[in-house]
């Protein structure tokens, strides 16, 4: 990296925006000019909240994450804002997206968005986003929202990394908001009916009550269920108030050490399983036995199971 | 197994509902017991149609998929259907939607449904989904349909592996189904708006054809734009001749073959994955120095990418 590593993590410490800006496209990029700058910045981690916000699409999470972005900037709190989007790179929707709701905080050095696209497997979205985190952690953003778009697995993924997580729904989603409810329902936190001023909000807030009667259940904290109408401001101040009191919750039980080796854990076996892949990966596609065992497999000569197997035995594994 | 893996086998190459839902448990609990069969059933892979079909939640997804089946059963072919839901394990949500759909079904042995929960990450969604799919393929499945809920990258990744994606959209999404449809455009084969009874609906296909017109480009196949209303049964039909032309268009390009290779390239890498990471975390974690690492890391002690390093450099990688 230009001005050499450590003058790069001095820089992105001082929440120098173009120099964080730099790291962000290295790790998006996947390139290994990233992990001297990541390392550098590791020990200064740890110190933001991390608040996840999920729900499915429509649900207004980017207002309702600039909502709350305004609220504590009013408090005096930096924020950066990770939204993890599943617009591909040729679009360009991602970058499209950040600039315009970069107009509405551009006068603010407070406050740092980054959108990041769904990439390749081997790339390793949770991976990435756990990087950037990082990256906004170190430079002193008292608050780092991590937003995503849907509601699969890996996004669930994304948000587990987080200390405070928020489950948004909408009043009147359809069909399958059932089963969403019920995957999410053990990672929240706090849960937000947004879009309130619609028909059935009501009967929303009392679907996720009984969807949490039945549920596990946790002894430590019981999730709000917070209704908001984002787009005017509405119920945004108690949402703020409860995330900070979850994070007193947190800090009070010993827990946040809890959730840190969680995270910790998360984010190494994450790296472990990418590296070590990539790692076969270079071998193997140098000396061509990799394009051998997919054409093996393809014609049914051999199975997947069995050509991991010896793949792994020449690999000494 | 009980009975002998090759009894087992060929119990499954027949058609055998209870060894078939016997064998698919032992994947979904990602038990070792289901490898030797899986090796055994591979060589009978590759004569299904696999048909990936993905959209938001509340697009009527299962709806248009039973619809689907009825068709295609109509015609003298055989069904199976993978449903990937994103309920936990807890509430139970998959084993009930099984319950309720099997019923519509429960007197056609041409037709077998199971879905898949979204799991813990090394488990890998995406290999079992691929092992399920291979399993209904050698089961003598003529057609089957993964079925995914959600938008997220690992959804992607699992219609990916089929050879025709349908992408289903309805009428009036919301605000972030513009980002949902450029990330997902790429792959469909087919576009379907659902709900077409209702307002919007048109507007809805011109949106997806500007999408398309702005978007790379195919040259070989032009994906069509289907109305349907899934629930009255209206325009199921065409989308099943719709599906058996980008079939039909697969064969006689020879596309099949590179998809072929595709899935093998893909389903590999994945099995990659898991197993070398399960391998190296068996070692480390019965020596204790998983559990050490992960304290460090917490610590902020050691960074995580030096310590992948260090790991990788101990396992002799």
């Amino acid at each position: 990296m230009p001005g050499g590593d450590e003058e790069m993590t001095e820089r992105i410490r001082q929440g120098d925006v173009r120099a964080i800006a730099r790291l962000m496209s290295l790790i998006e990029n996947d390139s290994p000019e990233a992990t001297p700058a990541l390392k550098g910045l590791y020990p200064f981690t740890g110190r933001a909240l991390v608040v996840g916000i999920t729900g499915p699409p429509g649900s207004g999470k980017s207002t309702l994450t600039d909502q709350l972005t305004q609220e504590f900037r009013r408090q005096g709190r930096t924020v950066g804002i990770v939204a993890v989007d599943p617009t591909s790179p040729f679009t360009g929707g991602a970058i499209l997206a950040d600039r315009i709701r970069m107009q509405q905080h551009s006068l603010d050095p407070g406050v740092f968005i980054r959108s990041m696209a769904t990439r390749g497997h081997l790339g390793g979205l949770a991976k990435a986003t756990n990087d950037v985190v990082n990256v906004l952690d170190a430079a002193g953003k008292d608050l780092v929202f991590i937003e995503t778009v849907g509601v699969g697995q890996d996004e669930v993924e994304v948000v587990k990394t987080a200390h405070t997580s928020i489950v948004v729904s909408v009043p009147g989603l359809g069909d399958d908001i059932q089963a969403m409810k019920a995957g999410i329902l053990e990672i929240a936190d706090i849960l937000v009916v947004n879009k309130a001023d619609r028909e059935g909000a009501n009967r929303t807030v009392a679907e996720l009550q009984a969807m949490i009667a039945l549920g596990p259940g946790r002894s430590d904290w019981s999730p709000p269920i917070l209704k908001t109408v984002a787009i005017q401001g509405e119920g945004i101040a108690e949402l703020a108030q409860g995330i900070l009191a979850h994070q007193t919750h947190l800090d009070q039980g010993g827990l946040r050490q809890l959730l840190q080796r969680e995270r910790s854990r998360a984010f190494f076996l994450e790296l472990l399983q990418e590296r070590v892949t990539r790692r076969l990966l270079e071998q193997a596609g140098a000396n061509g036995i990799l394009d051998q065992t997919i054409e093996r497999i393809a014609h049914r000569e051999v199975d997947p199971y069995s050509a991991v197997d010896d793949f792994l035995k020449k690999a000494g594994l």
